[in-house]
This record gives structure tokens, C-alpha cells and sequence, in this order.
């Protein structure tokens, strides 16, 4: 099941540079991994922001908060959901 | 170049449920040609709601706001528009 | 899978009464059907207003879409879901 | 009486891990008694947010505000509350 | 139990005069009536508004409810609503 | 004249509760000797929350002025004011 | 005492013309009347907008109440205010 | 020219006393001068808060800007600015 | 001076046709003679929106209320104003 | 292709005053040399507050990205962003 997750990026300014690199890191480890098992569909950086919008396809709900809640940068996010349907009109049968 | 783009549909419920139907059609239809050209490159419905989030890709903004205004239910929607980057963090090339 | 969504209905104040009881008699039929069949888990009047809290347990997004645009009120109502999981915390292992 | 309580948490995140973990406990123990007396109907967790919603039975307002105020995680919760009643479609007798 | 009540009314502009008076007269009624019963404790108005702030002494949310859809302006109203419990630092037993 | 004032307390986490408990203490004494003298008229807990709602009666503007920046926790409030009238459909005639 | 008093006014654009300008002659001379009593202390214009931001010096909050809902635009408005204090800082005495 | 300019105070509550009361001193100071010069016609206090509205009479948008940011409380303030017309009702010529 | 303003227009979706039209003609009548004029001195469309972003260069409030009052879509239009200074980090001596 | 972006500062009041003046100094170098490349084409002060809106011409969106992202004081900033058209009744060909 597919869900819109849009996340934004609070780094506190007064975070020492070496910690905030290494976060980063591990996140991006993390998200790549996730694309290669293809739970993570996509994700897109919006322009001029510290944030990004993904779509993920997880088994169920729980799947979904688990994967979240594994996120290095969680603790400094905040994130927003939408569950997604196929829509009737998209040509892709897989786009659900 | 991509833009997220989500839509809000208000159809006023005294519309006459014939015309309603007739939109909706060109709607689709009018959609599908521009999946087909690969402008519309994805449409998702929100669950629960006469609402879509979809990803297109344009040469520029003029183009985007030439394809958004010839929606068929554009004059019954509510849109907000976020350029969208690659995410440095992304396994897909295209996927920018 | 279980979703929180909560329903504000606004009828026009000029819609005749005999089309309101009827809508609202649908309504009602079609609530208890589906909450005979486990899908509509708990329904909740908020008080003082026009507007209810509800937990369904659907098998999929688009299986929830199809329950809420199947409401016979469904045209009046502004609708907000937010999915959800079994809290560790609960003592419940079905109140997932 | 039942009471629709949303329950979202911020824990500063320069609070070291012992004391938070500490506190949960404590707040995992509080919540079970609650339940198992009946006064904390149910919760859950809303899907990727460090967050719940449940449903409080309490004898009276005051009631209610002594439970919430026990909470150990209190001091880091934002707190929103619905009174609930019976719907009339409910076909549940106490779902009150 | 108390209950704290603020009432917004939206008359449309262009309803005949005539039959706003008569709501009003109705509505007048209505409320001497439920606060001689003691059930409706306090009513102000907002300077300048039509507004009003309100408290009522209900047995429980049902009868709040009741109470509420019982008013003759309740459709062309909003109404929020926050349970109260009496302040310790209150020096009235019984303005609970 | 009446006003209705609305306060949300937000202690900082961190104030050690020897402090806190003597503005709390302070803050009782000071409010007791208003309710006396007939100028905190009201004072209602907000269920579940850190908040009062309160009826001030007051000589002018600059009498409530004085009045709200002498709370022992003002530096800790956020406050909001709604001037009221006496309601045309009161019982009460003091009920200004 | 002083009232801050800022008022939007929201004619529907299918309103005769004849009406308008009746409507808005009589608040004309309304608002002068006031005026040249001391009760409407000052009326500016928001520029670009069909909105007035006002100073009254009102006996109390019913003298107030009454003099706003005899604006004969007054069912179109939206209306806020907030009551004002002498500044400490001001070098005048009677801008009270 | 004239502004509406609404002023909000915050001022840490942890920055000692004799530095906040160096600064409003200092600010005081500062307003009685400009209102002198004619350039501050008017300075409220917004009853029961820490907020003031103003009017100023300034040859520009950049003297307005100069004047702010000479606030000595201007690094704690949240200012909003509004440009004022002659009112079109208005008795006083000079009430620009 | 400079004014920052944001149109966005709203046409009733049940206007007829040839009103409309009319209306826009006239409205890019006005326009281009206030741009010949140095008066409009930019105006901009929002990508996918019925919206403006424009500049005004006015000699005062008043001068910019008469531009933006004689809009022939101003009826439909949401306007939002900022005044603008010269930023001195601008390398043009005139975009004032 | 241009974009419409508004910046508004925050820096931390207790930031002290070298570093500031330090971040500062390069912001302007970093703007004026984007300015002098065509690509910051209008930068504005709006009066009153620490914000500007500025008008950028950029290649794609992830020139401007990277643009935004090398300012000095982006740490510090909210920013928003508008894809613009150029109108079709502006008189300018390049006022894109």
C-alpha cells in the first residue's frame, strides 16, 4: 500500500557539525536501502527547502511507523501522511 | 523539470449530475494523453477524498500552467504547486 | 488495518426536510450494515455538534475509499483520516 | 462519559536516554492500570507520528482531568479533547 | 457538570425579516427556560458581536447534546465547546 | 464591566518545582483576594489542560491591565480578552 | 475608554447598486454623527482594502455593543476589536 | 503618510531585570521623541497584554523602516504594518 | 514608492461568458496603461494559479487605493499589500 | 525562469554581535555577485520587518536549490517559493 510522507528538516543551528554529518550518513545508508527493497518508491527534495516528499509501499500501517520511526533524523523531523489510492484515471497498473 | 501538484476537486453539489459526468470524462481523457506524453508522470488519489496528488514533468512553468489551466475541472479545484529536485539521496537517475 | 476518521456533515440550510430524512435514513442503514460486518468498528457522536469520530477496519486504502465515497451524505461531509496502529501500550491485542 | 483525547509528545531532544526511557515505563505501567479498571477505553497509535488518540470513560470532568494530569509524559504532551456521546446508529449499546 | 459554550450565529442576509424574528422569539424562550431549570448558568453577550459565551450545568454529554440541537438557531450556527471542572483556586464551592 | 479572559500556563520543563510551587502558592493568594473583593468574578479549570477560564469584573481597561500584569504567572501566560455585555436573554440583571 | 476597532466589510457582488449606495450614504452620516460626538475618535482607511481600521470612546462595553450594530453595513462586516489602555509611553493625556 | 504598525513584546523570561528595564527605559525615551517630532501621532497599550498599536506619520516607507529598527526592543518585538488612507467619512481633514 | 500586492482572483464559476470576457479586456486595458504610465511596474502570474504578483510605484497610500479601487476585477479579488523599501544590499540604485 | 521567493531572518538574539555582523558582510558579497550574474534579479526590503522578497531567474530548479542553499544566513531563514509566469498582460517581453 502506497503512502505520501512529507518530511521536513529541523537541525538545531547550535548542533556541532561532525554529529550533524554523521546523522546524515546513516540516513541516507538508510534510505538507500529502503529504495533497494522497494519500500521507499520515491523521494523527491522540495526546492529551496529542508525537506523532501516520498512515497513509500509498505504491508500495513505498523510496517509504515516502523520504518519511520528507524529514521536516523526522525528525532529532528517533522512529517505529515496521506494515504494513497491508484488513482482510476493513471495508466500505470502498478501505480497503486 | 518536476512539479508536485495536488488537487482539490469542489463540485458544487446542485450541478446537474449529466454535465457533472461530461467533465469528468474529458478530465480523463484530457489526463491520459498526458501520461502517455510523459508530462503527467504520476496521479494519486487521496483515500477518502475527491483529491489527487500527481508529479509533472514540464519544460518550464509556463508549460505547467498552460497544462493545469486546460484541466476540464480547473475551474472546480483548489491547487498547490512545490518544484520539486532530485534528492541527492535518490537511487534513480530520472527520478529528478 | 484501522483508520481514525472523523466526518463533519453540512447540509444547506435551504435543502428540504423530506430530502434531508431520507439521505439521513440511507445513512443510517448503510452505517449499520457495515458495522455489522466489522468494517465501521465504532461510531461516536462529538457532542453539540454535526459531526462524528469513527474507527474503521478495512483491508486496504482503496477499500476505505470505496466504504466513505459510498456514504450517502458523503457529498455534504468534510472528512480527515488518520491511519493508524495497535499502541504497545494498549492491553488489547485486537485493538490494533 | 466518554472523552476523545489526542495526545501528541515532545520530549526535548537533549534529554538523556535513561530518564526518557524511565518515564515511558512509568507511563506504560500508569496507562495499563487505567485499562484494566476500564477508564482508558482505548488507544492507539496514529501511524508515524509519536502520538495517540484514545478514548477515556470517566465519571466526570474532574475525573478525567486527575487522570490526565497522572500522566508521567504530561509535561511534554500537547492535549486536545472531544466529549463524546452514543451516536443514535451506533449498534453498539455501550459504545456510549 | 459544567460545560463552556461559545455560539456564533450566521443568519443569511437574506432571510425575510419575519421569520428571523420569530427564530429569535423561539430561541429567547428556549433559553429563559433552561436557565430558570438552572441548566443554563451563564449567558453573555460579545461586545459587538453576535456571539455569546455560555455556561451549562448538564447531567452528562448526551444532555448537553440534547440541549444544544434543541436550540431554534442551531442551524445557522457554530458552536465550540470546553468541558470545565471547578479551580482550586475558586473560592465557591458550587461554581463547579 | 465584564471580560472574559481566557489563560494557558506554560511553565518551562526545566524551572526547578521549589519555584514553581511558590509563584503557584502566590499566584492562589492573589486570585482569592480579587474573588473577594468581587473583581475575579469567575474561575473555571479547563479539563485536562493547564488553562482557566475566567469572568473579570473591572472599574475600566486599565483597571484589568493592572490586574492581569499583577498574576504572579503572567510572565508565564498567554492571555486573550473578549469585552462582554450583559445578554438581552439573561434572567440575571447583575449578570452584566 | 478606548476601543481599537478594525471593520471588513463584504458587500455580494450581486447586490444592486441603488442599495449599495443608500447603504453606504446612511453609514456615512451615521459615522459622522458619531464623530462630531467624540464617540468615533478616528477612522482610517486600509489602503487597498475595503476595510477601516477605528478608535471609540465608549461609556462601557454596551454603549460599544449598541453603537457597532447600528452601522447600517453592519450585516456585512466582519468585525474585531480589542480595548485599549493610555500607552505609559504616550506624551498624551487624554489619548487615553 | 500613515501606518498602522501592532507591536508584540517577548521578552525572555530568563534575561535579568536590570537589563530589561535599561532597554525600556532607553525605549521610552526614544518614542517620546519621535512623538514629539510628530512622527508617532499615537501609541496604545492593547489592555491586558504586552502588545501596543501605534500610528505613525512617516515621508516614506523607508523613514517608517529607519524608525523600527531603531526600537530598542525591536530584536524581541513581532511587528505588523498596515498603510492608512484619509478615511472618506472622516470629519478631520488632517486625520490622513 | 514601492507596494509589494498579490491579486487573486475568484469569478463566480456561474458567471456567463461574455461577461467575463468583457471584464478581462477592460481589466488588461487598465493594466497596460498604468505599466506605459511607470505606475504598475511589474506584474507577474503565479504558475498554475489565477493569481498575480505585482509591483506599484505610487506617490502615496491614497494614490495606490485609487489604482487598485479602479481594477475592474477588483470586486473578485483578494489583494494582499506589503510596502517595499530599497534593500541596501540591491546593486540598482532605482529599484527603490 | 523566474521564481518568486521571500526570505524572512531569525537570528538568535544572543548570537554575538561579530559573528552576525561577520555572516552578514558575506551574504551581501553572495547576493551582489548573484545579482551582477543576472540570476538575483530584484531584491526588496519589506518595511518594518527583517524579510525580503526577491525575484530570481534561474536554469532549473535545482539551480535555484543550489542558489538558496549557499546563502550565508539560510541557517537562519524561513523561506517560500512561487514558480512565476511571465503575464500576458504585462508589456514587458522579458519581465518572464
Amino acid at each position: 500500500m502506497l503512502y505520501h510522507v512529507s518530511m521536513t528538516v529541523n537541525i538545531p543551528t547550535d548542533m556541532d557539525t561532525a554529529t550533524v554529518e554523521e546523522i546524515k550518513a546513516r540516513e541516507k545508508v538508510y534510505s538507500l536501502d529502503l529504495q533497494r527493497q522497494g519500500i521507499w518508491r520515491h523521494i523527491w527534495r522540495v526546492a529551496g527547502q529542508y525537506e523532501n516528499v516520498s512515497i513509500f509501499d509498505c504491508r500495513d500501517h505498523l510496517h509504515l511507523h516502523e520504518v519511520l520511526m528507524g529514521l536516523p533524523l526522525y528525532p529532528y523531523m517533522n512529517i505529515s501522511i496521506m494515504p494513497l489510492c491508484r488513482h482510476p484515471s493513471s495508466m500505470h497498473e502498478d501505480d497503486k
